[in-house]
């Protein structure tokens, strides 16, 4: 009796969530969200064993004991009624899934607005960062970005173009009040490994033929992760890359920029270049790059600014080739469109839901939905 | 016209939640979950500043930067129709939040099945720890819950009751299977500073000053931060423990049992003494403790058994020392209720459900829901 009146109470309430999302996708924090389900799990990743043998007697000792690592941690969950392709998220440099939750004002990130949208979402730590912090190789002492405590306040906030010693830039969309600027401080964190783009490709990859086809979206550094993906898994449908950079773009051989500089140059964009076999996955499904505001168009000195005037002209080279080869690229550079005043965090800023309204344009346009 | 839509499709999925939340508590995973909202914050933390001045010249300089961190990240969930007091969640050592997601083989685990019996849920990752990794001070280089690689897979598996070298013990309530094992494996995580437990409990005091009036429920070392959170907020209304031990129980000066031995010595259970003033509030609210199997009632040889059966004397004197001065303290030790079979991860086995079960009857007793 309670198992019927459980599949009446489920169907009714999966007509309710499939009436309301169709009604009203393009509302906002007030709507529900109706899961199917939800969890979290490990995918990727290996051991490895250290010499000798274990004793019980030597309790803590590494002595013949495994160490785990190098995995991504997953956390997913399902709408009632989900469209086919789930959207799988990885985050930037020295972030987190955490980069698609609520923006630093507590409003919907990317993950509430796919869900209410009807989109099973993925949201990834990559390998040696955040939930997934075992990792088979030590981080280099070297390596300031796995390392605390990190003095980085003023880099961040230069480096994502949030403003400069006068507060945020005139007409940002990132929310005002010193609270929101610590929230997006707090937001960052350190790696337990060496950054390594190809077993982050090789865990979404693994991911990605767990979860089947699905849209890949990426953010800042993770961009060269979403480049490299489709040589582990047949499973990429589209990719969408929030202001790529900080980690090459993927060339064919012989068409890679050379002429791309910056004025701080170990912060200027860069490219791989990999075999045209490689590269022609990147030519056969549709890719989306969107950039923001405050990238000027001649070189300058801020370096925030500066650098992602280079990895704008290395995104224009990077679309410019995959459309010459066949395939189906788009840029929007926001500011083209009548959309200003963004960062390097478009995704969580006060016209997030504008923005997200830009991308799911073109999803539609291209059956993604 | 839109917004009305949205406003009578909202009250509909709220009624159609209501109504199967209350007729199917008691069902499994394929019970939708109805969400009103979900989101993520930091809670918690400072920040230090390096000496020097920053410059745009040496962009990736300390000099003159913040370094933010020590802070707790929160994911929190709150369903339609929630119940009146939250569920904060706080992990164990080396863990995360994930200790309350998923089970290894993939079910709901007490995240979800809270959630699913209307109790909005707060899960914590504890400063220095998962997604809350940034920390003002590094962590020691002796340490090695920060360190990888990680190598204590048998450390592990013994310590945590799973079995020893012959595999999983006889009737385990572990879901069997080497992938679950590596489910398990691929669960700890790695420390990024020292473990400071009045920090982590201070982290969890100002996240209660944000929910209001919760239910604090915690793991393994996770133990004493409940303990010592009620001195950083009023609004703890009950703490669960689930096999607390591996940090300090909390007595009052003179209340300590000093004849409690372990076969090896480093991981005997402990014990601090504080003034009777700071023991007072663990008098005034209901306290669950919960121990699974395997615990043996004289000493063994096996490391990971004897220990355990050291925290449950001392959760023994911890429960009749609250008892003897006036206070509601419970402690269940699951063999002796007829539930056999589980580890130190109880809440994330075959039989979570019923284990859920019967903290939700206690709970229910306490007119906490």
């Amino acid at each position: 009796m309670q198992n019927r009146l459980c599949t009446y109470a489920l169907s009714t309430l999966s007509l309710c969530a499939a009436v309301f999302l169709s009604s009203c996708a393009s509302q906002e924090s007030s709507i529900p969200i109706g899961l199917a389900t939800q969890g979290s799990f490990a995918v990727g990743g290996s051991f490895i064993t250290h010499e000798g043998t274990f004793s019980k007697e030597h309790f803590l000792s590494p002595e013949g004991q495994k160490a785990y690592g190098d995995h991504a941690y997953v956390f997913y969950q399902i709408p009632v009624n989900a469209r086919p392709l789930p959207v799988v998220f990885q985050h930037g440099g020295a972030q987190t899934k955490r980069t698609w939750e609520s923006t630093p004002d507590g409003r919907d990130g990317f993950q509430n607005l796919f869900l209410k949208d009807g989109f099973a979402v993925y949201l990834v730590d990559q390998p040696r960062m955040g939930e997934a912090g075992l990792s088979t190789v030590p981080a280099s002492d070297a390596n300031p970005w796995a390392r605390s405590p990190m003095f980085y306040s003023e880099t961040y906030f230069d480096l994502c173009r949030l403003g400069d010693e006068n507060g945020l830039y005139a007409g940002s969309q990132f929310p005002e009040g010193d609270e929101n600027i610590e929230a997006f401080q707090r937001s960052w964190n350190q790696y337990s490994g060496e950054l390594d783009d190809d077993l982050n490709a090789g865990a979404l990859g693994s991911l990605l033929n767990k979860t089947g086809p699905a849209v890949l979206m990426t953010h800042s550094m993770g961009g060269t992760i979403g480049w490299r993906t489709p040589w582990y898994t047949r499973n990429v449908r589209a990719i969408i890359v929030l202001e790529p950079g900080g980690t090459p773009f993927v060339f064919p051989k012989g068409y890679a920029p050379e002429d791309i500089t910056a004025t701080y140059a170990p912060l200027v964009a860069t490219a791989m270049e990999v075999d045209m076999e490689q590269f022609r996955p990147l030519t056969q499904m549709p890719l989306l790059l969107v950039y923001g505001d405050y990238i000027p168009e001649k070189q300058v000195a801020d370096p925030g600014q500066d650098k992602w005037r280079s990895e704008l002209a290395m995104a224009r080279a990077f679309v410019k080739t995959v459309n010459d080869l066949g395939g189906d690229a788009t840029l929007i550079h926001l500011p083209e469109i009548g959309i200003t005043g963004n960062t390097h965090f478009l995704m969580a800023e006060k016209n997030n839901a504008e923005i997200f309204s830009v991308i799911r344009r073109w999803m539609h346009a291209k059956a993604l939905d």
